[in-house]
């Protein structure tokens, strides 16, 4: 893990890395004595590390939870080279969009691609953010929506070590027996009227998982108008799951 | 309205009243220094104004969100007479759960005879409390499940005080079009398992609301299994909506 460079804001500083080849970003309190609990982020489909969804969530995740939050880009996103297997999968994609065919499938594929080398290059970043000794190898969380989501749910059932996730934005379509590995506590987000995700799809989502603590918060409007009193209710959801930083 | 009782534990003052032939509990903090907001909780059905349930939440507002809370029985329940009327109205719930037949139409009969008497006693309730001079002229809000969610959504429906709600455990039979009228803040809460209520009719009844900011909470589990910890979450709902006490 090498640090390309620290900045400090309001209380936060962020600090841009690169793990192998993997560019990523690191919010922790400026006063980090102690170790915390870490929440690995994942980002939107056709967003990066630092889209502004990803970075006003990871900021309240520190400066109200005392959290470390790290994000990194995912497959063929943000600084990262595009494949040409992504690119005829997105070309799939705008083509549905375009035909006016329902899209599930085709999200389906692309997220199934990227979750093969997404899954082992998150649980390689937990290990190295886990060894800082400001950070520590207490219990991690997971925070991700919409393609955060269909690459969160293969990540959080694959990785014994997030014990709690913040999910939702996406429907069932090939996710079923995958969330029906998930065990951990699971706050789920659905949009009522979600332009992109069907409502049955997304409560198909939720019913899958294998949680027997998990809540579906169901707000009106689209796809990308969570309410932001989310964002603090996923704060404290977590911090309950995963307590909060220990001053060593 | 006459209070009979006045008793105090824990930082709550607990009164018991009579508002004519109502009988009733305020809780409020020790401490009733200025003015505050006001909840009126409405029980479930077989209950009364001092179930446990009502009271553990009554509590949790009082010292949580500094409320008043104000809870009476409903008609047909507790301390109150019952009337034949309703008798036959049970005895119709009770024979359908007997003969296994969907219950929605026996329980939407009954709750629509006991809000016609309700909802304007809960309205005098209102206007008798906020006469206090610990309480106040200031928003209310309403806060109820299965019948007090059936007794709840025309008590909203009807009462502009009524600035913010906690509904849910019930399913839409018979209240679509006075949904349809509640403009407010609603909390609903869901469970996803629930033995009584079946999860298209309670997820419709959600849907059915008319107000722009309201939110489902579904969790698994069955009628009586909501989480603790939904009652904090209802704390600050509340508070959101309706602010804090002022010290005048």
């Amino acid at each position: 893990m090498r640090f390309i460079s620290q900045t400090s804001s309001d209380g936060v500083t962020e600090q841009l890395f690169t793990l192998g080849e993997l560019p990523g970003v690191l919010w922790t309190p400026d006063d980090r004595a102690g170790t915390r609990p870490l929440i690995l982020m994942g980002h939107g489909g056709g967003q990066h590390k630092k889209a502004p969804g990803v970075v006003a969530r990871a900021l309240r995740l520190v400066t109200e939870g005392g959290f470390a939050v790290v994000a990194v880009d995912a497959p063929n996103h943000g600084d990262r080279p595009k494949t040409e297997e992504f690119a005829r999968v997105v070309a799939g994609l705008r083509a549905g969009v375009t035909a006016g065919e329902d899209i599930a499938p085709h999200l389906a594929a692309m997220h199934t691609l990227l979750a093969e080398q997404a899954v082992p290059e998150w649980q390689a970043v937990v290990t190295a953010v886990q060894e800082l000794d400001f950070v520590g190898a207490g219990p991690a969380g997971y925070c991700g929506m919409s393609m955060g989501c269909g690459l969160g749910v293969p990540f959080v059932a694959a990785e014994p070590r997030i014990r709690a996730a913040v999910l939702g934005l996406l429907g069932v379509h090939g996710l079923a027996e995958t969330a029906a590995r998930i065990t951990v506590p699971v706050r789920f987000l659905l949009q009522w009227d979600d332009d992109r995700v069907p409502r049955a799809q997304g409560l198909a989502l939720f019913d899958a998982l294998a949680s027997a603590d998990k809540t579906l918060h169901a707000n009106p409007g689209k796809h990308e108008e969570v309410p932001e009193f989310e964002t603090g209710s996923a704060v404290r959801f977590l911090t309950r799951h995963l307590g909060q930083a220990t001053v060593s």
